[in-house]
């Protein structure tokens, strides 16, 4: 069984958020018995984010969270560090890192310039990982920029590492949606990156069949509850503000809904988005900006909605089995299906 | 075929917004040719909601929409009036209607009492209604106050009488949920009543089933343009403040994703949760509130979620085709199941 | 003693809403015995607001408020009708009224067009007017719009009639202010326009002094609790979006605590902020805007502040002295002053 | 010249937040040439507050901030580790700070428990110190909770160190405001304290005072942009639950609009209120709580008004001359006092 096809919307070359140009992906995987973690960076531009801001925007579904910088974005609706994913207990480390950073290529920050607004996404990852290791370090960071690529690799990787979803491994996943927009049929690429660390196994649906209950009716079991969270970060070379950023931002808890999850108490649910188009550039005094109407954002919603899920989907299928802390394991869903009966 | 269960939870007796205790709903109904509309009422109490309020939130999931009384609801977190449905053009004529049905109870409202925030939601059903007739007066609120009753007709009845879903006829739906909680399992009940207004025929998805798809490929069409809406109202006698209410009502977003909305750019997606365990006397001085911790709540949050997608697939199933103006139509859902290809 | 200027900006030539070109302002005002109010219209600019719209937010600072059309605003960040100011009761004629003049001009509004998001504002002005004599009608509406001009009285009209302010005559004030922006020193206008029904005396701060305390000292005395509320307009030629004219609107928080609120609990403040610079044309495809940079903001920011303070205290010395219902009377500012010991 | 009383209303025996009953502050100060910064601690209880958390909400007035901990606050409205107030690039350090300590005291957390919340706020000191040196380490934090006091050192101390505010020396202030709420007169306290940041000194209002202008006309320059900030953590006795709370918080916004600020694009204006009635047991099923009605909130807004303006008034006139690195230098308020001519 290999991972279904979610929706109507045909995906891109890569299936991934690197297709919507520009943007790439590098992790740091910390794969040392307890110590089952990580740091993964998704770089909107190649560019100087600080001088060269992207318009985004979050949707917090669920606030049971602990990510750094969206109160400065909500209020400025500008990206200017590239997204950090890590571990709760890691966010610390990751928000001066991202600082050093920003520092390395604008040493003004703070000085004659404002200050930076790391942005740093976090989920727990405490079953398999020994958070109280705090194993996580500012140079991991570095080590996932360092491998920034359109090639991204998915499921127990980076931050991905020691992450669960519906009593299995969850991780890292992408994917992305072509659409048609407008009269003219223009064209833009959505794509989504997921650290997929929610659900209970009951309330697994995939592609609309509930395997969850499958699957536990086939004797696994999932008795730890539930203490997740999920990470959704969307791009799209569509030319969108703020605002309409955040209304796409919401759609990805649409997506989310669909493979079970009712936003469980302790799962910090949050979607980030952010256009490629166009870059705030600092300083200038005056920006023109060219934006779609909002009454054409639909099949955006729609290859919003539809990428999240794909990318939850994916992050199952992609993963492996880990063995962590405390003889902690969770097994992946290819081996699941392989003992159920066909 | 018949409704689907959805989900893993046992519904209450009525499988209705009325399971929950004290909670009533009545129907004005206008069906005269070009004239498909009306009013819907869901009374939260039997008694006085201006001197006898509950806890009440809305999530603006979607606002592209003109209720009233969201703006007080989120800064007090109170409910004061019955919570009236109707269509986009009548919202000024419910509106000053509650304001004289609280007067009559509450003479004093607007002198040595301050004013009442009345409550009214809406959805758009100019497709089938003649919207510009004006049709809803005042005294239709009156109407739907004086036959409230814990049975609920649903579908094309109320303030659903001209509303469309998936291309199709919507309505009125409701549903409930029957949920343990907590060590002891405290057994509370959660109810949604839904004004079901929005989606595109391809986009129905039938407890995980793409029927939309099906019967889109089995010849039915939709080429309109969705202007849709959804109004989801979530009552329970869980003890619950504004708070974690506003919680609850987000996750009826959930159950509107999984039937295969996108919460569209122009579909007003509201949901309001309101708790009937405590009610919060108006002049005393200091109120005893007993409340449920939030990290026990996950039942409820399944049970908006399910009884919302529940209260969806109802109002489909409960609909029946309906003839408005200008010679537009809206067939229900069992006529078109019945045109499919077995 | 005349209406001191507030801050260090200079006003533009009106020292009014008016000073924004394009912006006019129409009252009718209602002066019956115990019916003491009106409505009042702001009309952001000359031709069709629906088919071309406005940038436009709302800070709602203190949310005790029953103002119609402010969920939809959030959403899109556009105005799309005339800004309509009344008494409490009166929202649910005006709302309709604002529907139906939409309709004159957009006849396919609700059929082939989306509907019209009515924006109605309100402050309980039932001190002095007869609130259950419901004596607004949908006509007043009118009578407002045929009198649209850029020439703004002030005090005791409009919708103002029957408001109070710190015990006093409270009303309808406006003011303006002119900054430079930027290395260029681009000049803009800021206006303000309030409906000003706020204040218990003792609180009243005039340009600093505090005023309220001498005037209390005086003997005038201030028994009633406060249920006031203020609403403030703030209108610019600055080409900002609605995500700046949300932070704009939050300045007139600023300006409103300068003249001693607190914003109390029973007082609807809410200021909402609308552009001029750009209209927004319905059913294009794109946009292409100019936006000032955030960071070019401040000199706006005080401009919104001071114009507010300004408008407020305008208001006051406007303000005639005004006998209502069952005796009430609101006596004016200059009035009092004048009973106090040189 | 001494600090002015602001307002009607009394103080507390201290006129420090140290008035509300179990609060206490520690102050960690690093004065080493070009390091002027440091940390402050607010101590909300002298318990476990991960297992005994508190009602608490923020405002955020303007958001250009980088404060961690808000996200979860906003969701579940409870504080469950001391304040932390520190530099712009500190944050970091001390969310590790605050996670290593919460889990000296709760060794579960993270496994068998939740993650914490950490919270932490900041001021960009960048002015005075040099922010490069991220000389604040985690063990900064552990000094300053190790001389947590009922007595209140104000000025240039702790997180204050390095703080500028109106372009003089700002840093550290606090205030207590004594109210009788309700029939009964019941009396609670509320109290203030900030890291006051902000502001021109053209601006500057000293409790109705333009004493900028008369400051800037006897000499005094202020060439820097403006890149301030302020928190402003209020504590209080009186049961109020966060919905409540963040009303409370908002009225920070009206004392600090009262000292001459706008809320400047640059300055991260943020509010935190937390409520000493009443523990939140961790693992409990069911809270009792007891809540002031909202009508009687009045006197406790107007002491947060009062209590933050005199917060802020007293930072500038406790505080000291500082020189900082590169040459910089903040002069005190009181000094620039002395120089005005009498």
């Amino acid at each position: 069984m290999d991972a279904p096809h979610i929706g109507r919307l045909a995906a891109g070359p890569r299936n991934s958020i690197a297709d919507v140009d520009g943007v790439t992906v590098g992790h740091c995987t910390l794969d040392n018995g307890p110590v089952q973690t990580g740091v993964t960076v998704v770089s909107p531009h190649g560019g100087n984010l600080f001088t060269h801001k992207l318009p985004a925007a979050a949707a917090v579904i669920n606030g049971f969270g602990k990510s750094a910088g969206l109160v400065q974005l909500e209020e400025l609706g500008t990206l200017e560090t590239p997204i950090a994913l890590t571990n709760t207990f890691a966010v610390g480390a990751i928000v001066t890192a991202q600082i050093r950073h920003a520092l390395q290529a604008n040493p003004e920050i703070g000085r004659s310039q404002p200050t930076v607004n790391p942005l740093v996404m976090e989920c727990n990852d405490g079953y398999l990982n020994d958070l109280h290791a705090f194993a996580v370090q500012e140079s991991h960071f570095g080590q996932a920029l360092a491998v920034l690529s359109s090639d991204v690799p998915q499921g127990a990787v980076g931050a991905g590492r020691g992450m669960s979803s519906f009593g299995m491994k969850g991780g890292i996943g992408t994917a992305s949606r072509r659409v048609a927009v407008g009269s003219g049929k223009d064209e833009f690429t959505l794509g989504a990156l997921v650290l997929s660390n929610f659900g209970k196994l009951h309330d697994l649906i995939l592609d609309g069949r509930p395997l969850g209950r499958e699957l536990a009716a086939a004797g696994a079991s999932d008795k730890a509850p539930e203490k997740g969270s999920i990470i959704m970060i969307l791009a799209t070379d569509a030319p969108l503000d703020a605002r309409q950023l955040k209304r796409l931002s919401t759609r990805a808890g649409a997506g989310l809904a669909r493979t079970g999850s009712a936003y469980g108490h302790g799962s910090g649910d949050i979607a980030l988005a952010f256009s490629t188009a166009q870059q705030i550039e600092a300083g200038s005094e005056c920006l023109n900006m060219a934006l779609l109407q909002d009454h054409l954002l639909d099949p955006l919603f729609h290859a919003a909605a539809d990428s999240v899920e794909q990318a939850i989907v994916n992050a199952l299928f992609a993963a492996q089995t880990v063995h962590g802390r405390d003889g902690h394991v969770r097994e992946c869903l290819r081996e699941r299906l392989a003992r159920l009966p066909s």
